[in-house]
């Protein structure tokens, strides 16, 4: 942590504050969350500095548990609040990507198969279609590990971002991935339907028959996920 | 869209309209229909016409969404109100098949898997036996995309219609499926067994043995669907 | 239908008749039932009679639908329900084992793979080891069709409980399950954990290894089924 | 059953009470165990007692069913209370492992066909590294059976510890887990991602190719667990 002591980059709009809880809830009510992995976004005002959940399970998060960052992942304001471990993913995702606004960590539960195996994840379906430019995978071959297979420092996040490249999910072998997009609405949807998309590639690799993925030039990014953004947030803030 | 200003139809009988809406949520209910897909059905008094929710999330569809539109997919009275890219698959299918009354257009996620192999979707359970006549699979071949692999005009929804020809089912690469019945609990009786049907049939392809069919003599469509509409409307009305 | 009118075997016991219906919940709420399928008991008073609902789907059977049967599937005051086509697999089984007093027949979703395969469904689990002596199969070898794959009348469903034998289950190609046990709890615990044990067999014969599976000499009958019955009932009635 | 009257060990702190039927909640929640299977924990007073629910299926047990047993699995207070026929296995852990405080028996669904091929449960995922080391299976071998596959007396319960050995699970063959932990709080976590876990590794089983388990010096005890029980807790206790 720096010896200075940071201000903070200012208020941000409640509604923004708000979709940044909504998204934890949500991908904690469609299990893409478990009981650990967290959602942040780019500060609006400051592009040094991101938005994100102190340590809790991001089923919990309230509007009370957002904290403020800078880009090496030192908290504006830590009080007596614990941050999350792995905050560090983050930081160096908005660092190494100046066109991503928001980041998803997860241990999204069909995305390991893929992170453990020679078996690559691809779009097999429009909605996913994000993915047919392919996802790399993450192991600490380039740095050394602090704590099992968890991110907890800045180079070790440097590297994870270098491995992103200008993608929108990288896996990360034997725990989760890492997903960026350039809005809140936009990583949620990504983190979804890699879920979703993981599920039925390995339906249809179970069929040991060539299968034809959604190839670049077919590939869609939605132009407005506010339908969708609607349903979502009503079933994980109502149900 | 048509220069002149369409008239409507007429108004249509609440009851039907509620069965409209609750076949949208029923099918949202069991993971039919994600956060986009739709249901529509033909106009009762003028079979040039349909009745489509506006766009908006399935689950999220009440009885004051549902516009009116003739198979040109022009909305009759459009206001404000932004309707589904994709509703050239229900003019088109309306337009082909003048048995059908009720359409369903999905992302049914244990169809893509099909959608994207040559293994054939046929029928293994006796309730899916509308599936025996087999399930044919569209992609874009004889027209140009405009949109990723969504259906965005009548000449790619004409062609998706030929595709299906006189079947129940047609699969849609990469993408989902689009489910016709002469009435709405129909459509929604064989949009949720087609995912059902699917999910079963990649479970026997698993066993690596010989699988027998429904054969299309063994096939019955089931002659009332009071008691399961029933049930299904519950659930998905009252949670 | 017989032409000599029916009179009842008399008043049945609130409680069983409440825990027919608790069974139909059960069932319904465990998916092992779909929008179709039925629980029967025979009458305590009266061997040669059975109870089960009127037509309507399994999670919304109530006190007031069950009806009375004779073995032939008769019903004995029918006034203005409508009966289960498929009643006369219940009857015939009651007629074919004198030790069966609760009956099951349903679409549960993990049989049918194995329905319509030569995979034989066997007991990988120890809560399931009445399975460890086989599964026979139904298929309309020996009586002709009448509605697709249904059972519509006697000579088919004798036909049904001759293959059934003295096992507890029977699987129906393309179809299903006919379940029988000494009593309504029995019953449901073995409609339940057939459901569950085709599921992790299918996951067990995806590893291509061979399986030990329970043997003959390793099944234990539940003796008692109270704490298992007290969770069903609370989870089905109370949502 | 000994002679002696056995008197207390004395009380035990509520909240620690709380934590142990919490427990049966969350694991009954995320469906480890089912209508039957059990967690207790080491008396914190006494390390010759444990304390663990009278016989009642883990969705419904109470502060109240907490009963005491010493570690031949007497209870220390019976009175007209049944016992679960399979304590011993909790005693025989206690006896066998002084590090460990926390027990669970389940019949968790997917431990079940790892337990019947040879197909070894190892870690696939960061979360379930306590997996990297093995899992033993335990079978019937040097122990007269006396209930079909249940542990039932202080022989076989001692013959499964022996199993066990210094490992966190062994896996019953046809049956279930033995689930052991320092706490309350990582047993829970041990039982729910030993079966993630094994889920993982089927889906990555089924791709056919070499798979990169977490070896032995990537495994990481998760240092606190307080985030994830708070959640678990939240679930299991409120939906």
């Amino acid at each position: 942590m720096s010896d200075a002591k940071l201000t903070s980059a200012g208020p941000v709009d409640a509604k923004l504050i708000e979709d940044l809880v909504a998204a934890s809830r949500i991908l904690a009510h469609h299990g893409v969350l478990d009981a650990w992995g967290h959602v942040s976004m780019r500060h609006p005002s400051n592009p040094q500095r991101y938005l994100m959940s102190r340590a809790r399970a991001p089923a919990l998060v309230s509007i009370e548990d957002i904290m403020e960052f800078d880009l090496d992942s030192n908290p504006v304001d830590q009080g007596d609040r614990r941050c999350f471990l792995e905050r560090f993913i983050h930081g160096n995702a908005f660092k190494a990507r100046p066109d991503v606004n928001a980041v998803v960590h997860s241990h999204s539960p069909t995305i390991v198969p893929f992170s453990v195996t020679e078996q690559p994840l691809r779009a097999v379906s429009s909605v996913a279609s994000f993915l047919a430019c392919g996802c790399p995978v993450f192991d600490f071959h380039k740095v050394s590990r602090t704590k099992g297979l968890l991110i907890t420092n800045n180079e070790q996040g440097a590297e994870l971002a270098k491995t992103l490249g200008d993608k929108p999910v990288a896996l990360m072998r034997g725990h989760g991935n890492l997903v960026v997009a350039p809005d809140i609405p936009r990583v949620v949807h990504r983190a979804l339907y890699t879920e979703i998309n993981a599920k039925q590639l390995a339906v249809a690799l179970s069929f040991g028959k060539p299968i034809k993925y959604i190839s670049e030039d077919e590939m869609l990014d939605p132009q407005r996920l506010g339908d969708s953004w609607d349903v979502w947030k009503h079933e994980a803030m109502n149900g």
